[in-house]
């Protein structure tokens, strides 16, 4: 049986399009951050819509599960094929056109598998600039940061990929193409499938080109280092600044006095931004559309906020190095965090308002809940989203803490976070790591909805199964 | 059966909450263009979520329709009930509390039943403004808005409703209670079902309550009425204000010099804004969030605008009387074109680019293939949205007139409409009206998709049947 499928997908793609050579295909059968590890029958690599559509029914007909895959840099599992062995990885990475790109209209058309970075490259090519940016810029793709809704450190003034995306071609379960790549500001034909595709980790269809937003590109930019006394007091300084600027603040990112020392401990070429003792960091970035004024803009702007008692301290950067310095330092917490031990990690949010509450009150909960750790929650205050770490104690075995705190941790966390009316996947998704935990946590309409709408879409369970839906069986695992 | 119904319903909701009178439901069994009259068991009035929930329950059970109502202002028979008098019309009028308002958060939680006007006014007596405003404010209700994805005159800047909508609670098919209202930046748990119930027309659920941004209230506005020679021009010179305003524009309303004559002709206390004739007019409004110079910052920038070849001749608005009386021109068009004699209209849309070239060539197309006609293409040019109106010669016979050349006409404007890529539904959705043109218009993957998550949500078939999902019967209309 799955000798013919592949016999029909090489002949439909040639031997460029199709391999079931274990060294080819192990780069992809690991997830990114290697928690993960399945198997497939072969790597399927489609070099078009056309093409895409005929494996989908190709897949249908042989009732063969298909793993979207894009950069592999889901962080929750989302790419990753199951161990059973069965399913064909649909790589889209052969589909990387930049069909068209227009800076009259402010509008690109990419194929799935364009890799961002490259996408930021072809806009700064006509003077524009797409906003959306991430620490895996590098490998992620379009497709994936559609089907995941990416987020990153640029939606406080812009939004996630769902506010970028202007229309979408997605080849459906049943290998019918769905052409909304025209960019309609004003459509009412009924259900949006374009916002229905967003964010679907592939378990709806695949995605296989986005009509995206471009920007002006950025005429000059400025960022500032701040000491202050609590998230609160961030939360104002956010408002006061976005008040006197409207929305040229474009990352508002707070870390704690501990988590940057973690950061100095553990990264080369790391230094204090200065000298005095702050329980809180925030770094600020501020942009300019027209003119080269940024810095000297943000440096009044910072000391009238000083004079409204708004912070205690600050350093604005004297140069761009020093702008890549502070986001250094910014972006490499998590790489500190695990040169020091342990930590179970929480990508959440809550209403805006709410989350300089939160990030104290439940940190004291978790800490004295969980005796001897530690929370680090840092990360995008202005979007209501913090990275909520819980670090083990130093010098405890990783695989038994893990079990008997790290695991009830996370979920005393998740509790709290819905208490809070917030979300336990702000960012990441939730793939195959979450899944128990959206079972444990949804209500009943919720989870009707999810399974109503996937089992109508893909009744043969072939597009990504085991992936955002929860299974009857995740109920076990809790 | 639909009495022991009844007896139900009159024992959850009391006396005021159910009504068989027909004097009563009168007012709800039309739809307020007058086009559809049907019958119903009840007006059925919940007045909270829970009360709708079992409704829905009760209506479920019994295999009853319902047709959510707002304020019965749907242009496409959307709130109309069959003639087969089956269902129940589900009012949501008595769910008219405004839960919570913030200025800090610039957020408000308004039930499914408060009309549009009085929710400007809750947002404007705490120096907040809910920027999306359309002809029927004193009548339609936040769910209705929110159910049909409502645009309106400000589009422009600020999006439909989509844009607005920062959380909806509602009631499912099955009776249960989706809790999305909480206004979350980021969250990625899965399919956006907040998103799937805007613009569902009420075929999904019953929308109970939606959490909404709130915007600064507007300090100062000026408006100017503008004379040029092209869709072109205008296309042009919103480009060039909008580059050198930012978001200020706030409508760009685009007028064809005929269609301005018959209101001039049909609608008392009009006049023509300036003594030199031009092939197309646009009304521009400018806003100001911040001081009191409107009219002199849009003067400056008109002077400019004419110096560079932008446009013609211009007459900047002396006086907010003034201002509304070039709205009273524009919002009188459809009031005009009735008087003058039969038209068919069509709300579509495509790509804004796209729009200039469209005007020009679809009103030749259709002026030649039906001779006699004359088109009128007028209004949200920036959103890439107009009123396609095609009006009969003098004196022709109504009925005859429809039947032998508008309605092939209509087809006709809807196949153009197609072939460039555009929505034959910009703004008003598909209700009764556009169903057999959806069918015969969309592509397969379109339809499957419709129908499948129709079919997922309310296997019942219960909820607002008739409207949007095109029936097996629609091909026999064609």
């Amino acid at each position: 049986m799955s000798a013919a499928l592949i016999d029909q997908l090489l002949h439909l793609l040639g031997s460029k399009g199709v391999s079931t050579d274990a060294h080819d295909m192990a780069p992809w059968l690991t997830d990114w951050r290697g928690r993960w590890t399945g198997r497939a029958l072969a790597l399927v690599s489609p070099a078009s819509t056309a093409e895409v559509a005929a494996v989908v029914k190709l897949a249908a007909a042989a009732r063969v599960p298909l793993v979207p895959q894009g950069g592999n840099t889901s962080m929750v599992g989302g790419a990753t094929p199951s161990d059973a062995g069965d399913a064909l990885i649909l790589s889209l990475r052969r589909m990387n056109a930049v069909r068209c790109i227009n800076a009259q209209a402010n509008l690109a058309v990419a194929e799935a598998g364009v890799i961002l970075s490259n996408f930021h490259d072809a806009a700064l090519a006509i003077g524009r600039r797409f906003p959306l940016t991430l620490g895996g810029k590098g490998s992620a793709t379009i497709g994936g940061l559609v089907s995941t809704n990416a987020g990153g450190t640029q939606v406080l003034r812009f939004g996630t990929m769902r506010k970028l995306v202007l229309g979408l071609e997605a080849v459906l379960p049943d290998g019918s193409i769905y052409d909304g790549l025209a960019s309609l500001k004003k459509d009412n034909r009924g259900y949006d499938l374009t916002q229905l595709l967003i964010g679907a980790e592939g378990t709806l269809g695949v995605v296989t080109a986005a009509s995206l937003r471009l920007m002006p590109a950025i005429a000059d930019r400025a960022a500032a280092w701040i000491g202050l006394n609590s998230p609160h007091t961030a939360l104002k300084l956010l408002r006061w600044l976005e008040a006197r600027t409207g929305d040229q603040i474009e990352s508002f990112e707070i870390i704690p006095a501990d988590t940057l020392g973690l950061v100095l401990k553990h990264i080369p070429n790391t230094r204090a931004p200065f000298e005095g003792a702050h329980e809180w960091h925030v770094l600020v970035e501020y942009v300019e559309s027209v003119g080269a004024a940024a810095t000297e803009a943000l440096t009044t702007l910072i000391a009238a906020a000083h004079e409204a008692g708004l912070l205690d301290d600050a350093v604005i950067a004297a140069s761009e190095a020093q702008i890549d310095a502070f986001w250094h330092m910014r972006d490499s917490i998590s790489e500190a965090e695990r040169a020091d031990g342990p930590a179970v990690q929480h990508d959440i949010s809550v209403p805006v308002d709410a989350m300089p509450d939160f990030m104290i009150d439940a940190a004291r909960v978790i800490e004295a809940e969980f005796g001897g750790t530690r929370v680090s929650a840092f990360g995008h205050l202005g979007d209501g989203n913090v990275h909520f770490h819980v670090r083990a104690p130093f010098g405890v075995d990783r695989a038994a803490w893990q079990n008997d705190v790290g695991t009830p941790a996370s979920h005393r966390v998740h509790d709290l976070v819905v208490a809070a009316h917030g979300s336990i996947s702000a960012e990441h998704g939730i793939g195959q790591m979450k899944r128990a935990e959206l079972l444990r946590l949804s209500d009943p309409a919720r989870l009707y909805a999810l399974r109503a709408i996937k089992s109508a879409f893909d009744p043969l369970n072939i597009m990504n199964p085991g992936k955002l839906i929860p299974l009857a069986s995740d109920a076990l695992v809790q």
